[in-house]
């Protein structure tokens, strides 16, 4: 995860208010649908030709029906066990990148709460996203997703 | 719960920077000051009507009196044990319900910290919220817990 | 920490999405250049007379550079035992003070993730800030954290 060297670009914040309301507008119900299991729904929130990278994984899914796919087993995998997962994103950092595109890096804090308790921190991980605007909407176009716990990362 | 079916919602977001800011300082504001055993503040937040429901509470409770007489119960048993609590209200979806009425659903992290520590987190729940204006400060009128360890639920 | 004791104070918010934006972007980059080892960029986001105070700590840190070497040494600390920690604050209570200062309260989760895991929360806090407008950038002019699990504080 590459920040800015310099505290520099704090000055003259080029985000408005408007665009940071609407990405975090945008990641609450996006989480909220994932959490809730409407993966459809879910997987319509990144483009059709989005990419999913996660450190975790081999290879990134690339495309919403390979995400949506991927995201249903997943999700699938937690039904059989009764254990919720809740995915709170924070911590947001906008990049305006043109008028229609930003880069957000933010935390995603996930939690997993098994039937009958108790809620505990499953992982931490940083998140990099490039959203572009299509037909009044954000949509993930590219999310890397890196878990703390991992060894890789520019930071470590 | 229940969640908008289409990611087309996400289209021409009708929430406006303004209020989903107001909501989210008002929701800061009311968990501060429920953690900090103000009380009769933290109360003041509901309407005088206001409901109180948790799917982990037998019976809702109605009626700001009420919903402060519970509090404070709750607070005492919390300062007898010496543990403090901590509430973060996050992942904010806000939706319109006319000019001075909107309904918010969002996630509950609450933690409890002993004298002397660990902090652990307690439980995760949702806060589905009809929240009204008064007089230029939004209240709650019902608000409905539920926790992410118990069974019910629509989505399990 | 001092809380507003009448909610009356939620009529007539003071504070424009502008600000509450502003604030909630600076903590977001502020905690991330912390966390990704970016001390000296993440000391410039206090003044140079700049002051962090802990109730963990003996006695404040005062300006800019001691803030630095302190924030250097913990961060060496926690590099040498391969722990990353995070920084989650939120729950944002903004109360202008004038053009170009405000004064926060806001919580602070703090998570520590060891290399293989697991992340757990390792203090939860509180922070009490004034920020000073320099220049089109908020800084952090005086810096007071408060851990929950010390016996200290007014609420206690």
């Amino acid at each position: 995860m590459t920040l800015p060297a310099q505290v520099a670009q704090q000055n003259d914040d080029p985000v408005t208010e408007t665009l940071y309301q609407q990405v975090q507008h945008f990641y609450a119900r996006q989480m909220q649908l994932l959490d809730e299991g409407q993966i459809a729904a879910w997987a319509d929130t990144f483009t059709v030709d989005g990419v999913f990278a996660a450190d975790a994984q081999p290879e990134p899914v690339a495309g919403r029906a390979a995400i949506r796919t991927a995201a249903q087993a997943a999700r699938d995998a937690l039904d059989a066990k009764a254990i919720r997962r809740r995915h709170w994103l924070g911590m947001v950092d906008v990049r305006p990148d043109g008028p229609d595109q930003v880069r957000v890096v933010s935390y995603a804090l996930v939690l997993e709460i098994p039937r009958g308790g108790p809620a505990t921190v499953h992982v931490h991980t940083t998140c990099d996203d490039v959203l572009v605007r299509q037909g009044g909407a954000w949509r993930v176009k590219h999310r890397q997703v890196r878990r703390d716990d991992l060894a890789g990362g520019a930071a470590r």
